[in-house]
């Protein structure tokens, strides 16, 4: 293995919210007046949850976070570091961890800080806090992602309005407690030129919402046909140049958790890769695109359901924002 | 020395960028028919910048960044990360370094992501990225902290109106290349409770701007004197805690340099802590309380003017929003 070590990280556990009831893309449909399988056909969203009255991004990733605890049979306390790694925020400022820290009343002043790469957030957040846990000064990081999407969609744009939802997910990080567990590898590649692919336009200072509070480009916008182009091209060399790098192969990797970006994009990816079916975790028909939230969603779901197993290899991957490529492998 | 070694990690270069002219206290004061002299009283500042017409976080930080990169020696294509840390951002969606990486067209794919930790972004990013760099994955890091706080500032709240300034700071981290150069020691504490005592309430999914576009809320408010009071808490707790895992103590530190949060403040710590005056280098009178910008300002200002020399031991250290206490302590 060249330049590599595997960084003795164990995934406690993991935890998960989602706000309401699920929201059936048929009903959807019969409300906007769209032709009847239309969503199925084009993006596979069966059903997505929207944050409905009272839920926050903060109160969505306590749920998750206070779920993820009891799994791992541990307290806030039990904690050092709290990483928010969110594309949605609760107020502009301050971050969110500190946000969310502030509903665990707690005397020991926890540090926390948020982790912003849009989808890629939890990708990021896993491979940075991997590095973060030394078992001194860090031996046990929380890492939450708590998305509302919905705020910012478009009722007549039909493809990002049908195809994103909102959720939370948390996990727990420690020290790795088995031989060869932990994080294996991890990589990033940002196509720069791509960043304006995904935008929510206004509520910055570039285009402030105080001048412009109704305009439509207040709305998630995607340019799909773009993306679905940009990640044709770069995810087979996205891969190539990931196991360059290991002594084994995609072949020896027992599970995908890709990103739910969209379904024609993970059909693709399986293609590219030339995947077994079963080997990629999807759930997008049931919780749609949940940005940097969808890859927890699939990894709390095949972990609760016994699909991974503890010393399965397992590879978080996806893409994002950015336009970003990122990937993080481990032997859970 | 307990749990501790030195990260082998050199700040290569500094650069900074400042928009438009020095918007003087004086002419705000008579503009708005303050007393003269108040600003200069209260919070010492005497000037800042302000972003103007066409300046945005994205291309303020592509000048400090470029002008960090041109002061190393480098070229955009020898960094393997860039990390964008700071408060404001361009768009809600995307984050901020891939809108800063699109300015600096590139084959090769350098990934990036956020860093928010409101105005301890710098001290978060220094700690995050020297673990980091590893001299394989990542030997050359860029950082970078863009601040328009003007946008978000009420003349009817003198207090932050008069305070806060814009500006942009990067810097680049490389491998250490003398023996004991580095990173010696990081820590963060984050006092959740007063996470609503720095706080901009709308313009997320709290507080949405669609629905309140010109409510106040809109501004940037700070509860400055319970600030002051939690900050006369911690701070001593704080450095000696820092401390009692070192085999030095804060006299042996040759230079401070704070987030400049205010004149108060700066005062308060260094009376707590029994600094010599000299030894903390202030500049907030000359720019104002840039967010997570201004000791990057007042490094980059110490460097230029030969007072800081590769060698010494200095110490990054500020309070924000959070509210939380961070430092990091360099020889650099």
């Amino acid at each position: 293995m060249k330049n590599n070590s595997i960084l003795p990280v164990k995934i406690l556990s993991t935890g998960i919210y989602l706000p309401g009831a699920p929201v059936l893309s048929s009903e959807l449909e019969k409300k906007h007046n769209k032709e009847p399988g239309w969503t199925d056909r084009h993006s596979g969203v069966r059903q997505r949850y929207w944050a409905g009255f009272g839920d926050t991004c903060t109160s969505m990733a306590v749920r998750a976070l206070q779920n993820a605890l009891d799994s791992a049979g541990l307290k806030y306390d039990d904690l050092d570091l709290v990483v928010s790694a969110s594309a949605s925020y609760d107020h502009p400022i301050p971050h969110n961890a500190c946000l969310i820290q502030e509903c665990f009343p707690s005397e020991r002043n926890i540090p926390g800080f948020d982790i912003d790469a849009t989808c890629l957030g939890l990708i990021v957040a896993l491979d940075v806090c991997s590095k973060l846990l030394d078992g001194r000064r860090y031996s046990r990081i929380a890492i939450v992602c708590s998305e509302i999407a919905s705020m910012h969609l478009n009722p007549d744009d039909w493809e990002t309005y049908s195809l994103l939802g909102d959720g939370a997910f948390a996990c727990i990080l420690g020290e790795a407690d088995t031989a060869g567990q932990g994080l294996i590898h991890g990589d990033m590649k940002t196509y720069a030129h791509a960043s304006r692919y995904n935008i929510v336009g206004i509520g910055g200072n570039a285009y402030p919402f105080h001048l412009h509070p109704l305009d439509e480009n207040r709305y998630f916008r995607m340019d799909g046909k773009k993306l679905l182009k940009l990640a044709y091209e770069t995810v087979g060399p996205f891969f190539n140049s990931f196991f360059s790098s290991l002594p084994f192969g995609l072949d020896d990797v027992r599970w995908i958790i890709p990103h739910q970006a969209s379904l024609p994009g993970l059909l693709l990816a399986e293609k590219i890769l030339q995947l077994e079916e079963e080997k990629m975790i999807v759930n997008i028909r049931e919780y749609g695109n949940t940005l940097s939230c969808s890859a927890g969603l699939a990894l709390h779901q095949a972990i609760e359901d016994g699909r991974i197993r503890r010393g399965d290899r397992m590879m978080i991957v996806g893409t994002g924002a950015g336009f970003s490529i990122g990937g993080t492998l481990w032997q859970y």
